[in-house]
């Protein structure tokens, strides 16, 4: 039987994030019950929206009781597959590769990074906090040996196709991408991208339109 | 008269950036002109996407010559308002803030991380790179005296709807937000996310979802 996850649209798998903080945010507050309309209210959500996406995914809350905080956590991380530490790997220890190594933001939230890559010969054996970098030519047989799926890169463009190519070849996928390029992958290889300076471009955009 | 660029779909405007970072990779490589259907290509764009994405804002191309690099960046980079540098600021001295400070792919893009700002008297007055850490009260005053309408916010996502609004009520007209929380804020202010373990939670379901 198809996992009838496959047909659950993107933006409910996308919001199932924003519940997951919003639920985090309430449990460090000592709340263990929330609405619908409490849960959607301060993401600018419907109840009914609420219900729906989560009701994708199986029967969480009760008429008139609401959802059970803790509960809906442990279930949302299940699904997100964060309810265990995925070993993750870095490519690219350039400036906001080692920001994202420095950065102890991804284990509380199910990730570990546990591998660092780069092709430049001046930066292989650098230590960064825990992590040593090493060639790409590990790169293979440590995914093979730590059962690596998901990987962050940030690497030049102009190789980020190369790379992203390489992954998927070694067993990785799921990229972050914070190559300022689009990717072409597979089926079954999923691409997220991040590039902040075309953030920050659109926002320049909106602050000037308003400025004239 | 109201300027038409108010009427210009955010997607077209969302793809000038991606436009920018092509032409720019093409800049480097010595490329001098490009036609339409290139320049879409990398993009998965088709070439009458980007003919029409690029007539919203003047006459660009010349037919069966496509489009001159230079002067097409050039132009680009004045749409967006990052043909000047940008003053902008940042909130909150954290992991996440510290690596942005660090960030050296600011400056090429048109930003200047010019104040950084935190609440922790334990960060106020520590140095990163040539800044350094300003108290929240000199906020209105630096943002006053310096012009800055960009502000970049790492904070926590509990305080992160409050900061909003006294960079709003300073002057900041367009927000990165790397809070995980959704901000509220009035007309005329935008606001652009960065959730970057939300962004490795849906990858760690899509990969999931291929294990199954």
């Amino acid at each position: 039987m198809p996992d009838p996850r496959h047909d659950i649209p993107t933006p409910a798998v996308r919001r199932l994030s924003l519940y997951l903080r919003q639920l985090e945010a309430l449990q460090t507050q000592n709340v263990l019950t929330v609405s619908s309309l409490t849960l959607g209210q301060s993401l600018g959500l419907t109840d009914a929206q609420v219900r729906k996406d989560l009701a994708y995914f199986g029967q969480f809350g009760r008429p008139g009781v609401g959802y059970q905080v803790e509960p809906l956590i442990r279930q949302l991380r299940e699904i997100l597959g964060t309810d265990r530490i995925s070993p993750t790997l870095l490519v690219g220890a350039g400036n906001i590769g080692l920001a994202l190594a420095r950065f102890q933001g991804f284990e509380p939230k199910g990730f570990r990074l546990v591998a660092v890559f780069d092709v430049d010969p001046k930066k292989i054996g650098r230590r960064i906090g825990e992590l040593t970098v090493q060639s790409m030519e590990e790169m293979p047989r440590v995914v093979r040996e730590m059962n690596i799926k998901l990987g962050i890169m940030s690497v030049p463009a102009e190789a980020s196709q190369q790379v992203a190519e390489q992954l998927v070849a070694a067993g990785v996928r799921g990229i972050l991408n914070f190559a300022p390029a689009s990717l072409d992958v597979p089926p079954g290889v999923s691409v997220r991208s991040v590039d902040v300076a075309a953030e920050m471009e659109q926002l320049s955009f909106q602050a000037n339109l308003f400025e004239r």
